[in-house]
């Protein structure tokens, strides 16, 4: 079983629900032992206030969600560097674990996508350059293949750990079982990657069936994920961060009663193996 | 280019407006160079029937769609394996180049796709014993990792080449570009495959944005895949079978006038590389 203080709250599963004073209250009320706000939250709730907020609230900070994008103008332009400078410096400042990094897909018009594999590694030294001088983990996050084209082209685990590994120390990976689950080798890989380069862990589940791409996934043990076994390959490397819970969803938990959402959350990570 | 004669229509992508006899003389009329039907359409104008149909139209058989579906009781059932020999001797009837297998998703009620898998493996080569017999090719097809739960957990061309190697001689595979465009191990997989394993060519487009996991492929052109790319790797090894379309499009192309369809086809054809 996973504890509730084990479970971290993705601030995207009450999104439509809660803003970030809320999300961080909901969090102690229920017992979460951390959250991992979405850069419009702590946006919205002022990078200040918002780092105050959740510092004050003693709760840990798995991640903050999402730097990356670099393929967003077709090529490393000045506004994208120094957008992902600020998500690092947003990072530091909320104290968060890593920078969850969504490297972006094919530029408008390409279909060149080893063109864009090679701006997002680009794209993620330039960043890492200026994390490791903040001291910022980033958590490079691998994308199921559905998302290739528009949200990231970095597809699978031992593609991002190549990437990793041509990059050096600083980085990592954050595995969203979600996106890795049908891998045939998440498990060779998440051995290769080691502790080290473990960096965070979301989860959720694979609805069957699925009725949007990007928004109907599932609550944990609505689906056919086997979270359990994932989990232990990931800890059986030394991973003991918390398990981020990251769920959107139009038309079911984003209508729910977020209270509602975060008890079943508490429930279902304690029915975890 | 590819003209029409190197063009093979998969009966799929006109599924709702034709029949078998339908396509057959829509394949003559735009000049295609062949027609891969699926089993429905055979059996709904009657095998023997169908096959006639086809061996007198002249039309290459780039295949027949499709066996499989080893999962579907959750285990090798004797209907299951019954089937599949069924599908071996309609392939044969038709004078089918293979026959394609979509090998099945999770059992009912499972989150085990290792033993998936492994049920899927068996199957296969159950299957390939009788289809060895009758000297007809079988050609696994990896589909999309969004369809591992629900319609084959064999979802990239390496897995699906780590299997054929298992099972030795008679075996290789259906590419179909909507599957396999976003891996970035792909190229070097077709290289791997080589000739001898590379039975099946089929292409459409992933459209931006795909609003269904299933029934929303673009027409070639329409979307991000390098599908010029591709096939030139493809050819590059030796292949030279037809391109075979096949594009499921519930509100666009299944809707149209089937004649506009295939003149389409044939003019996106003759723009490729």
């Amino acid at each position: 079983m996973a504890e509730a203080n084990q479970l971290s709250l993705n601030t995207a599963t009450v999104s439509r629900q809660w803003n970030l004073a809320q999300c961080v209250e909901g969090c102690l009320r229920h017992g979460f032992g951390g959250i991992s706000p979405w850069r419009d939250k702590l946006q919205e709730a002022g990078v200040a206030e918002g780092a105050r907020l959740i510092r004050q609230s003693g709760l840990g900070v798995s991640g903050l969600c999402r730097g990356g994008w670099y393929t967003a103008e077709g090529a490393l332009t000045p506004a994208v560097l120094e957008d992902n400078r600020r998500a690092v410096d947003e990072a530091a400042a909320i104290g968060a674990a890593c920078l969850v990094m969504v490297v972006g897909g094919l530029p408008k018009g390409s279909r060149d996508i080893d063109g864009a594999r090679e701006i997002v590694t680009e794209g993620l030294a330039r960043t890492l350059d200026y994390a490791r001088e903040v001291g910022m983990p980033i958590a490079l996050e691998p994308l199921h293949p559905m998302y290739a084209a528009d949200r990231a082209c970095v597809n699978t685990t031992g593609q991002a750990l190549d990437i990793c590994d041509r990059l050096g120390e600083g980085i990592g990976l954050a595995l969203d079982v979600y996106h890795v689950w049908w891998d045939p080798e998440l498990k060779a890989q998440i051995a290769r990657a080691g502790r080290e380069r473990l960096l965070a862990f979301h989860i959720c589940d694979w609805l069957v069936p699925t009725r949007d791409l990007v928004l109907d996934r599932g609550m944990m043990g609505d689906g056919v994920i086997d979270i359990d076994g994932i989990r232990a390959a990931v800890e059986a490397r030394g991973f003991d961060g918390l398990l981020e819970v990251e769920i959107f969803s139009d038309a079911n938990w984003w209508e729910r009663d977020p209270d509602e959402v975060l008890s079943i959350i508490v429930e279902r990570g304690a029915a975890l193996a």
